[in-house]
């Protein structure tokens, strides 16, 4: 039996199997500073330990989508090393601040199979977890994406699509986020006056800068989240295939988002929720990526008058300024649009 | 009103105002890390922390130029996301250490205004301030900067051209170097026998080596100081500038010549001062800085005998060894000029 | 006399010559992010803390490469800036565990000489040594480089080749390497079931995985590591020479080939030997590394049931995948390999 993996086809997949995937890791002050050269990001709470400890937290936490891409990457190898696409996320929770020192792992659940009528490839329902070394659930997602199969003959190890909700109940959030003393964040420090009353529902804003992506950038991304996605980093086989050219990780695309998004929402400092999101096109090196967001809702959390949560749909465009909001036309996206996340933040009351 | 922020214009600026900046940042061993990596710096006194201990640091103190950059980089959302050019800096002086786990802010004052005679633009005069977390002030330096007008007509909100000093008094220097134990610092490991004594003015030194710069690097460096300035990331818009491309952050250049003198100034290991600087040309991703120094002038530390002052100006080039020390021909700079930088560093006697 | 060093020629060196290499070095947890972010090694001892010390490490230990390099780094200013070709590794061993927060300097000493009959250049042989701030000794290698001549009528300081084993006895490898308690040992967390039992002389195992190289990441590395070899990062002067582009440091090669070796040896957690390697040929930003690796021999470790140790060859490739083990034909290397590398592993019994 050969030694190596090269990874799980459609129909090695089960209903309810439960997969433990490897390398735990240690995320540290090293982890932060890379994922501020790779980003820019510039949230106060998470750059600061002076700020973040001020308001409540035990130091800065380590920006939530940098915990997303740690769990995210220790499901690829078992999970999506033969996927075709990865089509959607759902029900993304994050439920605990992790901390510089922190050791996270991840778990999967199969929770839905569904082939295709080619019967060339499938659709795996995965919710996969991301736990802290003392046993605490820190993430909780379902992702689903489309698994080629080794053999189309073999039959499917059975059929479920699972229920999803369609975005999470803005109350039921904020796990993750202490208790905050609002009286001592500092609105200045932060970038911004404008706090949870201030933003509404149908409001769209223009996050004006842009940022082009360089190879090296999104590979040494992908590599620090351990992420073992063929098409990321192997230019020798990509030449061969449907782009030409390495695909830029999709999680690389959210972060550049989130970070864009600064300008015009520089207090929502916590990603407390991911609805749903798809990657609509592929991003590329020496693309450049936009954004612009709307606000969906808003949600008070039951009992904490700290903050208040904002649901938020973020788009990103490639090589396309966003200050006309391009959106869909119908049911056509425009053709400069790479993403649509629909999140929930936190933001100060 | 927008929730975003282009940045301030020329007209928006006051004489005397004062502009607390957005983001603290706690830098730590992980931002350590990637200066390294991005510009092989081997001062041995940065670099470990046995080294530094043994003479009398409380660690290995943070690189002084990536404070610089830091504090910099706030600075830029609200003074220079409109600038023309960054024309000169001025009176900068390193005031106290800073070691990993600190956390800086910034703040800056408008010291000076003038509208240029085309009503397109005019000169801010700015002096910024670091502050540590415990309210010690860490550095201190004055810039100009060429700001875009929103508006030609309007009226400039003042008008002041301040006093600034050509050069620091070299014997007001060293507030960020405790008293060192000359004794405990080893000559063999910060790889060279040469101090105070063994330097004079008018001495020039060729730093011999090159170092080609890519687009990742010089991006990955300037979101590390979390530096906003569009002309650095966006190749979308910078396509249709007058280059046509991307421009290196000319803090940027300034840490590569600092990283390429350690082959002649091996001991000069902090930069106490920067009595100014200009950006003589662009520099861009593909291209190669080699630098040269020559020594302007030396200065006793009163009541000091650990450390004695070196006034270096460091030119930088780009595509072309500085063998011959490229110069001025009267009022023209050589064409391969980059940086003209004059600055003190302290160096063992 | 300059202050600037362009490195020793072959007619500086002395048999018996001992070197004490300049810059000491504190690794933190910000170069072992870095050094992720550069391979995206998946090794559980050395990505957990907690995984490394359930087994008896006091924390998760730098990657045994990462200290390879840096010492490797800081003998190149005065061994290597004027080499023409790295030829060969032999006798290095791993003798202690590093951990972030620790200080490694290098010493070298010459111990062979021998001119070549051009007279243009000569062959030195140098064991270096890494140190810990303790004082004990971490690493110890030999490693020969074809070094030019300043001038070629300059005799040579003596002659000597020295006798170098072509192996290292396994039976005494492992001080690098605490008694472990295998039974806290993961095999689902670390990625594999294969122990020490399941590897057999003469096994060959495909790594499947290629890796495309950027030039600001071998970069990155290289500064990282404060190597100061020129063809890695002058695009200038190399222009004008034999490749016309930057060469990547063979280190980065070893480092990528080790970590590609994951997928299939994922246990084998420690380099506890390099018994001899050679940098076939030369890789270039741009291509992609595969690797394959065959088990050469088996050692048990005398008084240790906790881990063996595995004699494994490995062999990168540029722009091929290693499906079919590319390899010699007779005395010729398939045109694809770069390096061939000898050298002792520990994994779990």
């Amino acid at each position: 039996m050969s030694k190596t993996s090269s990874g799980n086809y459609f129909e090695d997949f089960r209903l309810g199997q439960v997969i433990e995937h490897a390398t735990p890791r240690t995320l540290t002050s090293g982890d932060v500073a890379l994922y501020a050269a790779l980003y820019g990001s510039r949230f106060a709470v998470q750059s600061s330990n002076v700020f973040a400890t001020a308001i409540g937290y035990e130091s800065a936490p380590i920006d939530d989508l940098l915990v997303f891409h740690t769990v995210f990457g220790k499901t690829v190898p078992d999970i999506s090393l033969n996927a075709v696409a990865n089509l959607g996320y759902a029900d993304c929770r994050f439920l605990a601040a992790v901390y510089p020192g922190e050791t996270l792992r991840a778990t999967s659940e199969i929770i839905g199979l569904k082939e295709n009528s080619s019967r060339q490839t499938g659709i795996v329902y995965v919710r996969s977890r991301g736990w802290r070394q003392d046993g605490r659930c820190v993430l909780d997602f379902v992702r689903w994406v489309m698994v080629r199969k080794r053999d189309p003959q073999a039959a499917p190890a059975g059929e479920l699509v699972p229920s999803l909700p369609a975005a999470l109940d803005g109350a039921t959030l904020g796990h993750a986020c202490p208790r905050l003393d609002i009286s001592a964040y500092d609105f200045a420090l932060s970038g911004s006056p404008y706090r949870f009353a201030d933003y509404a529902p149908g409001e769209r804003i223009d996050h004006i800068d842009g940022m082009t992506v360089e190879e090296a950038e999104h590979q040494m991304a992908t590599r620090l989240y351990q992420n073992t996605a063929r098409v990321h980093f192997n230019q020798f086989i990509e030449s061969l295939g449907r782009f030409g050219r390495r695909l830029i990780y999709g999680g690389h695309v959210i972060s550049l988002a989130r970070a864009l998004s600064f300008n015009g929402l520089a207090n929502a400092f916590h990603v407390a929720a991911i609805n749903g999101g798809r990657h609509v096109g592929p991003l590329f090196a020496g693309q450049t990526l936009f954004a612009w967001s709307s606000v969906l809702d808003k949600a008070e959390l039951p009992g904490r008058g700290d903050v208040g949560a904002l649901r938020v749909r973020t788009v990103a465009t490639k090589d396309r300024p966003c200050t006309d909001y391009p959106d869909k036309a119908g049911e056509a996206d425009d053709p400069s649009m790479i993403l649509d996340l629909d999140y929930w933040v936190l933001i100060p009351r």
